[in-house]
């Protein structure tokens, strides 16, 4: 038995219309990130939501979802990680979830969250969680009636049925487990770090730079790594972000501070790598599963593992700092590669999450998911969050923000609804190091590339076994079947391990 | 009888959602002319034409129409100015004109010119109109397609089936007589301006000034005449235009020379001068036509009068020399108001429709006229429109272009189908001379409000005068009811005599 090939066709040509109209909605929202006018946003939150609505009605219509059924039976011969067999079942999945929600309740999530994303960005810039709070409250009050109505009929527990959407399949305890495994390493290592006597000078990241220069040099470090400008761009928004507005168009945001290079210069990278791997997705598939990315976790790899695994190892500024000299400032032509290579690898508690480092990263994460479960959980209310932040930061890090901006309200994923979308972070992480370490053993060359600015081959394997497999493959089975290996911490400990003992000598 | 308030509200709502659509493709084409990644094109042309046959469909629903026939029968006694009547009026004109198009013609149409427009960008890039010439046959066929469609039943004139759209009720023979008239007053006017000896010095215009400074200096000035930049934004692209993507975003684009200082500057006035009107609009009637602009020669006037009236006056250089001193050149310091309002208006034939000066600029205006009427009428193909524009200008302006790109590239229109647009530019000149006329009799202190950068009183005379009818009047009713006259070419031709002659002493 084989699959009919004409309703095969009927539900691409469907599941490619509300792609459409979802990337119209999100070329709204990146003009809305990035200059829309202050006055603008109760028109926008409108025009948003009406075509999240539209969205919401291809993806749940009643003929599309028997038009599944009909090839769900059909498919059960066909290969499973064949383009056919993972369209179908993929499809499936997502009709499935997403009939469970009624339309008005999409269209209140909408426009709460548009709303809320202009609530948070207003109380950011003035410091004042007080003007955010109603609209978080509004928004986490949707987001358990939209977990209440996923997991109907369903183990799962509230919380777990919302991070379903991030990270197919994950389960809290497990997930509370493996963050305390990894904590339980990171705490001693950073320690131990903070007693060594082998500290790194940060003047040389510090300028200050001028902000035009750093605009350059980030643009070209992106394309130097693989990020394509013809069909991408490079902007600038509070929040830094990567959105695909088409399969030609995909666009990565950074912000630069003149007197913190690897803000700028990392935000890039980081956006960058997410920019990479959507355009290395296959074209002709774009807005079906073989197409489209294997889940936020495997995004979240592809981002760290060209800031961190690429950019801030020793090989990259080896290759990096004659043109830091040239672009950015000449009087960088003092400083030697390991003097950057070092300053870019302080590691130390801080407040900003975005700006963390590689070991500290982990616990900015294991605070956000904990507070957010105990949201969700109703153990945690709005009223109580800044504190309870605040007090974390200080339990956990040490330090204590003394500002709503530098605390609460420094990410916008809140409020835009994207609770259980987190821990994707630190998974991320650890599937970066993974398929570093797998491609370090497969091309003995890597870092002699990497130090001459050869970053073809490096893409080009990410292309053929990470990116071109699209959503064919779940995260675990990718993990398996690229590295060899189930997912683990362990190639994480080791490489921060490895890098961070020799430069601090511990 | 009355009409029926539940039906009315229908219809509304209906018309509404179709205005909220349409800005949501006017959004996706102003970010497509702000930098939009090169290869995004194709996809950026199946999602503009999606939503615009969405448009296009609810334009032309059944019932809809059905509503407003019963509400047109209700009309009758309602007063034929008011917001009620001219809803009907306006939406009923509307809907008949779009239902005599097929939906496959206007997504062919619509497909044509985003590609038309890609097309025509690139080919003026490159200097080389073969490039474009196949899209713009393309695009001629399609619009005489859709006139022969819109003249069915009428006895309108191909040309005027598609002038319609843009200003309705206009007459090819009519408009061809104003122009003559008008022409044969500017000809023997720029030729005496020619033989004077009294001649502008163009230094202080031609810089060089900084990019950086001008784009300041052009927020400045848009925002001390009234543009309201929480409710818009100031861009840079290659053909200036105004769009509107909400009653709170109205978007304004300019181009900047470091050599031409009026290139950016009148060319941002000129655009802030749409941009006032569309924010002057009712917004509670956005998206119907109580709260749309009248007809594009009203709105022509409205930016004319910002750019030329106001802008390149004496008054407004004896206000305007201090700032530009402060934000765009302090070397200026030695130059007085009176060299620059000499040099703002110096006339003479140039190649560029958006940089001629107030009394040539109509004739390229007339050459535009001619030649898109014989494109229509067939008496001019494709392949001989290049020669035909350059022998034009020769005879003409006595001026030849050299380059595709300074000739027959330079506008944007024909490129995006729009055939009968340029006469409403020379309507739009007629129309600001004579309001500007009666603001001037009104308002006997306008010249020292100017002269002191008060630009509210002629802001709010505007606002309740011109924007606030919005489309409740059509443009001659509009202008009789304002001025007290019917349209004339008189205010424009004592306008310019006026001001040349005492400049040039002729």
């Amino acid at each position: 038995m084989s699959i009919d090939d004409r309703i095969f066709a009927d539900v691409c040509d469907h599941a490619r219309k509300a792609a459409m109209l979802q990337t119209i909605a999100d070329t709204l929202e990146w003009d809305e990130r990035t200059g829309m006018p202050s006055a603008a946003g109760e028109y926008r939150a409108q025009q948003v939501s009406t075509l999240r609505a539209q969205v919401h009605r291809l993806r749940t219509d009643a003929k599309y979802g028997e038009q599944l059924a009909t090839l769900s039976e059909q498919a059960a011969a066909l290969p499973p990680h064949g383009d056919h067999a993972a369209t179908i079942r993929e499809l499936n999945v997502d009709f499935r979830r997403d009939s469970k929600l009624p339309e008005d309740l999409v269209q209140r999530l909408s426009l709460a969250t548009v709303r809320g994303q202009q609530s948070w960005d207003a109380a950011r810039k003035a410091d004042d969680y007080r003007q955010f709070k109603p609209a978080l409250a509004e928004i986490l009050a949707l987001k358990k009636e939209q977990g209440d109505r996923y997991r109907e009929g369903s183990d799962a527990t509230l919380y777990e049925s919302l991070l379903d959407e991030f990270e197919p399949g994950g389960r809290e305890a497990k997930l509370a487990e493996v963050f305390q495994e990894l904590r339980s390493e990171l705490v001693p290592m950073i320690e131990a770090i903070g007693r060594s006597p082998n500290q790194p000078d940060l003047q040389c990241v510090r300028g200050p730079f001028d902000l035009d220069r750093q605009r350059a040099f980030s643009h070209q470090v992106c394309e130097s790594i693989g990020f394509d400008f013809s069909r991408g761009r490079l902007d600038e928004t509070s929040h830094p972000f990567c959105t695909t507005l088409g399969p030609d168009d995909i666009r990565i945001l950074t912000r630069y501070e003149s007197t913190w290079l690897p803000g700028g210069l990392y935000g890039s990278m980081h956006e960058a790598g997410h920019g990479i791997y959507e355009q290395g997705l296959r074209a002709d598939w774009f807005g079906l599963p073989p197409g489209s990315y294997a889940s936020l976790s495997v995004h979240e790899s592809q981002s760290r593992l060209w800031e961190n695994q690429v950019g801030r190892s020793r090989a990259f500024w080896q290759w990096l700092l004659p043109q830091a000299t040239e672009v950015l400032d000449s009087s960088l032509e003092g400083v030697s590669a390991d003097e950057f290579y070092f300053a870019t690898n302080a590691v130390g508690p801080s407040l900003i999450r975005v700006e963390a480092d590689e070991a500290t990263y982990n616990l900015h994460i294991i605070i956000r998911f904990d507070l957010e479960r105990q949201l969700i959980a109703g153990d945690l209310s709005v009223d109580q969050l800044p504190e309870a932040w605040n007090a974390r930061y200080e339990s956990d890090l040490g330090i204590r923000p003394t500002s709503d901006a530098d605390g609460v309200l420094q990410d916008v994923h809140w409020s835009a609804g994207l609770f259980g979308y987190f821990p994707t972070y630190t998974l991320g992480n650890l599937i970066a190091a993974q398929l570093f370490a797998t491609v370090q053993a497969a091309m003995p060359d890597l870092e002699h590339q990497i130090a001459t600015g050869e970053f073809g081959p490096l893409c080009h394997w990410l292309r053929k076994n990470v990116h071109e497999p699209g959503k064919c493959y779940r995260t675990p089975q990718l993990v398996q079947k690229v590295t060899g290996n189930d997912l683990s911490a362990a190639p994480l400990i080791s490489y921060l391990k490895d890098k961070l003992s020799s430069l601090y000598q511990f």
